[in-house]
């Protein structure tokens, strides 16, 4: 068995938003005949993607192919819009989800859900997520390393995390909105540079903001191993002690004690960093993700765990399925 | 035996920049009568430091205490000034790295000297290094992890590289200019997250320009363990061979075939941090390096090393000093 944490999907077809809500800087996708579609951003060619990006059925195979029994769903980051007017970010989250929900429907064994909420609207965000969880039945949700202005410890998303506790709605964090010119334009650093700092910079504001402590039944997973955190752990530890003036101004609880109680997925493209990660935040943290469907994430979901040298099978069950369901307070026999 | 690569002094008196050059923006230093010296940027209080990051009899106390044989003496990244007027940024250097100079005339057995150099002007750099090694007998410089709009795979800086590879001039690379605004505010994250991203940046910069193979016999050490670049040598290299149309522009070479190649520091504050770090880059290429005397360092230089489980004292040596003295080109009964 195989649950695949981080994924990526888009409805096959969705609203021109240029004109239902009368400005531009979203995402479209125009189909060509080839198996090929292209995703446009303002009339510029944003990114190429293939039928597994929209298609359930081409999914299905590919996991049949490698093993994997389900995917926990989940939007394109650069769908998120939190730049958008709050209602029009509701309404897009809206067909996103619903979307969403039509897909696993279909395939109830295959798939489950994380939506996707209007996070600069946090009432909106509020009033989605207990949509997701109560109607459409998404055990969590997906949401930026940061929204806008705010990162993750801001007073203004509060009754996000409160809620998110309340309806027992599991947190997957993407990062997003990197820094794409100026000294980052080359060697595809937005990802392979921006992505990583991203993600550290918003486990730090989940931990020195002490939303953990507040929430203390929050389950929050990280994308991409947690970026540039768990090597970083150290620098942070010994930063909140000797500077409590500027790192313990929202808790008291210094990250390393706190780091057993984040997950993050399991995409780092190397076994010493996997080995590295699970023994930072424990064998019960990481959990399989892939990036399916695209070129940066793991081709053969979940391989790197399975042939990690000195995993034992247990631990290995574990990181590809059993945090998981834990993680997604999922029942196993319905899969 | 200890050498410590990773530490940083000033003079304890520099003339009036402002006055010298005719603009702002430099820092000065304002002496106490209470053990404490004030930097000032501006007008503005920008650190507290104390006696030991200006007098060397004062160092030489912490380094008896500690152990530590020889420092291989940095300027405060915030002086690089790369920012300013080339001219006055090369009279500058010339001011620090002179000081540097008769510091380490007086204590030759104790210290040895890093250079800093006008990088914003590489011909002027080029001329200062030159006389830094054939004059002041320095065995290394410090850069900062870029400059200004360039990267460190700058066609700009190739005569740069040229220069130190000719020179045998070790370069130590130090993050510097990170974002300190909007989200960057709380939490030090300028130090904490932004300082790691920065270095992966200048890795990525290096290994993927081809600067090292275009200058093999380049040695180059980068501080804080690398920053973020160790555990994301992953998500590089999958990068790298996925797209080499954004990567794969500038060499053929991959990430991981490079990395051996490249030297850190070993200042993670954590021990399971540096036995990866060990792993990842191998024993020959992790050196002391300790940041002192700011408080993110190490306060006791080396205790990590000394204390790591796991590593032989063959292994112990080899980052304790043996890896600096190759790194530096010293002669070790000279010290």
């Amino acid at each position: 068995m195989k649950i695949d944490i981080h994924n990526h999907i888009l409805p096959r077809e969705w609203p021109n938003l240029k004109e239902r809500y009368g400005y531009d800087g979203f995402l479209q996708m125009h189909h060509a005949n080839c198996g090929k579609s292209e995703l446009m951003k303002d009339g510029e060619h944003f990114r190429t993607v293939q039928a597994n990006c929209f298609c359930p059925e081409e999914r299905i195979k590919d996991m049949d192919a490698t093993g994997v029994t389900v995917q926990a769903l989940s939007t394109v980051p650069v769908m998120f819009s939190y730049w958008a007017k709050p209602e029009d970010t509701l309404d897009l989250c809206k067909i996103l989800n619903d979307d969403l929900s039509s897909t696993i429907a279909k395939y109830p064994k295959r798939f489950v859900g994380l939506g996707t909420l209007p996070m600069q609207a946090p009432a909106f965000a509020v009033q989605e997520m207990r949509r997701c969880v109560k109607e459409l039945g998404f055990p969590a949700v997906q949401i930026g390393s940061h929204v806008n202005d705010w990162n993750l410890d801001a007073q203004e998303l509060r009754e996000f995390w409160r809620a998110a506790e309340e309806l027992e709605c599991s947190v997957f964090v993407h990062p997003w909105d990197m820094e794409l010119g100026g000294r980052m334009k080359k060697y595809w650093a937005p990802w392979l540079v921006g992505m990583p700092g991203e993600t550290a910079h918003a486990i730090q504001c989940v931990l020195f903001g002490g939303v953990l402590e507040k929430f203390p039944k929050l389950k929050i997973c990280f994308a991409h191993g947690g970026g540039a955190f768990p090597y970083t752990i150290g620098r942070m530890q010994h930063g909140f002690m000797c500077r409590p003036d500027l790192c313990a101004t929202d808790t008291s609880i210094p990250p390393l004690e706190q780091v057993g109680k984040i997950f993050t997925d399991s995409l780092v493209h190397d076994e010493r960093a996997l080995k590295y990660l699970v023994e930072i935040l424990g064998e019960d943290n990481v959990i399989l993700g892939s990036d399916y469907p695209f070129p940066l994430g793991e081709q053969h979901p979940g391989k790197l765990i399975e042939e990690t040298k000195d995993f034992s099978q247990e631990k290995k069950d574990k990181l590809l399925f059993e945090n998981a369901i834990k993680f997604l307070g999922l029942q196993k026999k319905n899969y």
